[in-house]
């Protein structure tokens, strides 16, 4: 008699999750839908209004033409007046292949004809007769974050965004528009491919805490070989082997021209470690070895690559035991102020119940760069500056580089600990609340900014 | 009865200021005579003698003829001899206008003929020829300091130039040189206008802090174009729209060769806060938009300048902070050295007779390089280092840079938080005496030094 | 009767000495030579063995010959398959005298004709040719160290390098082998005098600490000067009088090409303090004025030369305090863990019974890097890094480098005096037992490393 009964009822117990899922998950969409269509940019919109540079960045949603002078112009017109008004860009125009081509590509070719509703031209624009470059370039998606392909999107859904200066994310987005428009490397309006193969054109992003890529390619001997003579190489030919001395940034990271810069990496940019003898990255190790053997013996490059592993290995061994101290002091009370004390994130409040530490990275610890308790920020920097200069000096060659790094990351290990020791000695009556609340929580980056950012 | 009485005793009154004050003004400018008149430079020229390099930066007071060779030599004969001696700077002259065109400039038009008393040219004697420019330069001293025309007067004014070490005294004035002689940007001796245009004529001088000019400017977009294709770019062209793809120091600062770099800046290089919509300032600002309008949309560069509006009250919010931190602990005596305790700048005996702490710009914060309570000279690192550097970014185009000290300033402003705090908790029982004197009495920046220089 | 005993006994005890000499003069020879007979590199060669990269390094004791070509070839045969499978190099070979001069220098004349038994080519492979340069080279061992012709064997015989993480070894060596290999500098395989004139060829190694000629070079006015100029110099001319309007590292280090760097600096590149006025430095004194005097005036250059005088003195009577605080710290029994009480180096128990600390040059300071009391590590820092950059700066004419760097000492110094009071105050009380061990016991620079490495 009971059987069939218990039967029955899990038959209608299993129905209450698919109801509420069926129900939820449309409201999903349809809430993060309604989240960003405010004012702003990204997922959390409604939550605050971007700097005026994003019409330059992000000029889909935010470039308003200007709309002092009227009428529709042809090319040679545009030209003419321009010629007077900002002769260098018209000059940049004259060097560029756009004008040298039978069928010259003129300025309203991209920025349109009516002086009245003119657009900046976005990679898409720029699609409509690069269109295998375009396409390579939106491929790179699929390897997910960080990619030059979805680095604006990525950055305007990050939650700090909302609370942090303005001026730092403004800073941080004007890089992150290489997704939004191609002149971040091919600079308007010579547009060249010869430039872009050059290092400079990489590193004016590129360089500098978290990514100093400049410093360490340019510390490596492929760097002081391209200092010493590369003025003096062919620029016009393709990133292929032979045609060069020593390797760009380009020359590894978008061989033979191809626009994917995400599609290599094995140990993903290190934030986070991986396992480099995966099957999907013995094909990556492959592909490195074959491309370092353009000038170097095989059996060398292959060492390189191993010697990257080990550097990867040390560092992660430094970070998970930062990791444990932190998750130590959590489980036992001891940080402060701790998730619930916080003023929230516009978007814990908002997309979450529950607040939680983020220590780690799969807890979110790009999260993590702000207002929290100051000993997470200690392992945050360890992570986030140390941790990344040392996978470039690596990566590129710049020993000293690493060797610096991991000294850094030794001493941040050494002051974790002591300073977990002293809280777990004195708990709170060590900690000074009035400084504490001035800095993290009426400070730069908290609520109180985002009233007068 | 009495009415009368008061008016004539004030009138008595009035009489006692008038007669100090005829007896006092000149007496003033006697001593500063008196005071500049030592073996020394400058206003405090009794209390010091500078380095023998003096000779080279400041060769008006200090350049002795070389006395080796006699004779009176006229230019063909110069060259013939040096031609053998120092081939390289004969070399030069030759690659120089100089020597191109019909009257030639040879050694001894700015030299001298007579071997036994030779002189180092100043820019005065560069005037004969380049009368133009030599105007515009002195032009500048009524923008007062900073500016290239008043670079060395200033400095040599500087109390704290009396007892710091000798070779950093040097070091200061090597570039602070650039009042006195030409070949700071024009090298000698091709003196071409051509190496002044670019960027590296700057830096020799401007890197590093307080002015990390190389740095920003390297690190915009600006200098990654420059350092990507400046070496092919023509650079006899004047500095004018159209002529160069990107902006060097001298396209802004010195724009259509003006030699003048001081009568352009809004924000007093971020030494002091200003308005920055004065009325003085509002054309300036128009100049600037005026300027960046050669390449780039005039909104998006008054947008440019609105962000440094943003940049430098963010700056300032937290030198004010730390001010009225610094001036409660002096309010309640809680500086260690006080004025009183620390040992005289050999200008604070003569000069005055009462001696202060130097707080914030307005009290002398620029003579608080060294000689001050340890807090103080924290305070003054925030201000002079991390404050002028993100001025820096900002106005350079570094945003990255405007970030990096901005969280100098934020750490620097909680640790001065915490050592007010220790020092109210602790007082005088947390100061170590004998490790202070050490330092501060007895050390590098004292008048022990003084007698070692 | 008793006197002839006495001379009997003196007699005999002389003898012991003798004996126990004339034993253990070979056996230390014997062990040397036994110590260095291991599978691994240097003194400690059974101790460790170096990373895969030696065999490029170190080529003579570790390269082993790729094994899956067979045969012999001659020159235009390895041109011909090479041009397939390595274009860069062939292009680089072809661009090189090499190519050029009637009688080619093919490939196999430097690595040998059997592809089963290649080698990479020595300083003695390139002496059949050069040999002129090689002598030169070769003779600068009798300066000693620091040279680059003892910078591998030297490196190799240091004790510290068996329990550092083989990373940092690597880091050390890979420059350390311009003793080994002639591409250092002339880079393969274009091996050309042109390149290893600029600075470049030098700063792939020279920069950093702590040996930052890059950074001192570069702030200069010669290095700013090279950077805007010299691209367009003509480089194939001798390092000589007249051939460049401002000298390179190799212009002054190098004069006219001769292959020796370490037979002219007077302050022993700033590790030990020097009397600068002795009869041989007086003669390098002149050696320096005389080559200055190629651009300044001789006067000039003296004044330099002082100027250096002068930074020394400051620099070591800095050193010299820090060095006897930590003496006292030593004598007084205050420093932890002591010399007993820390692992050994394997060195240390294998070459040594008596172990001890490492204070000052003379004492072994160069083996202070690791394995030492944090306030001897402390010690290690300004003297390693701060005193050798202000060295640097003082030589290249980086003045605000020197400025920087003395700031750091005094910081340094003044830090080392808290330490030393809080030791005294506490003693063992203030150590905290547990962390130290983390880090100088078990932590990355210790036997633990060794069995890990």
């Amino acid at each position: 008699m009971k059987e069939p009964t218990m039967k029955t009822k899990k038959v209608r117990y299993i129905w209450i999750p698919i109801i509420i899922a069926l129900i939820a998950v449309p409201i999903g969409f349809f809430y993060v839908d309604w989240s960003k269509s405010g004012d702003g940019a990204g997922l959390y919109s409604r939550d605050w209004i971007p700097d005026a540079m994003f019409a330059y960045w992000n000029p889909d949603d935010f470039y308003q033409s200007v709309s002092t002078i009227k009428g529709e112009f042809n090319g040679e017109q545009c030209i003419s007046c321009h010629q007077a008004v900002t002769p260098g860009i018209v000059k940049d125009w004259q060097a560029s292949r756009h004008s040298k081509v039978e069928q010259k590509v003129y300025c309203n070719d991209c920025h349109g004809s009516n002086h009245e509703d003119l657009h900046m031209p976005t990679p898409k624009v720029c699609s409509s007769c690069h269109e295998t470059q375009h396409q390579q370039f939106v491929d790179e998606k699929r390897y997910g974050f960080p990619s030059h392909a979805l680095a604006m999107e990525r950055a305007l859904d990050s939650k700090h965004f909302v609370d942090k200066p303005k001026a730092e994310v403004t800073a941080c987005l004007q890089c992150h528009s290489v997704a939004t428009k191609c002149d971040s490397c091919h600079t308007r309006h010579k547009f060249s491919a010869a430039e872009a193969r050059r290092p400079e054109a990489c590193i004016t992003c590129h360089s500098g805490p978290p990514h100093p890529d400049d410093e360490t390619y340019f510390n490596s001997a492929h760097g002081q070989i391209y200092l010493a003579e590369g003025e003096n190489w062919d620029w016009s030919k393709p990133l292929r082997k032979g045609n060069y001395k020593v390797p760009t940034c380009a020359y590894c990271h978008m061989n033979e021209g191809k626009h994917q810069v995400a599609d290599k990496p094995i140990w993903k940019f290190g934030i986070k470690q991986v396992n480099p003898l995966s099957s999907g990255n013995k094909i990556k190790r492959k592909q490195w070895v074959k491309m370092c053997s353009d000038c170097h013996a095989a059996d060398w490059s292959a060492q390189q690559l191993k010697a990257m592993d080990a550097e990867r290995k040390r560092a992660w061994s430094k970070l998970y035991q930062a990791e444990a101290i932190l998750k130590g002091l959590r489980a036992d009370g001891f940080l402060y102020p701790s998730a619930k004390q916080r003023p929230a994130y516009p978007g814990d409040t908002k997309h979450s119940l529950i607040q939680r530490e983020r220590i780690g990275f799969f807890e979110g610890q790009a999260s993590a760069f702000y207002n929290v308790s100051p000993i997470e920020r200690d392992y945050f920097e360890m992570w986030y500056f140390e941790n990344l200069a040392a996978y470039r000096g690596s990566a590129h060659g710049d020993i000293s580089f690493v060797n610096k790094s991991h000294k850094a990351m030794d001493k941040s290990l050494q002051k974790l600990k002591q300073h977990a020791k002293r809280l777990r000695a004195h708990g709170k009556v060590e900690v000074d609340e009035t400084t504490l609340r001035n800095i993290w929580l009426k400070g730069e980056y908290t609520e109180f900014n985002r009233e007068n950012n």
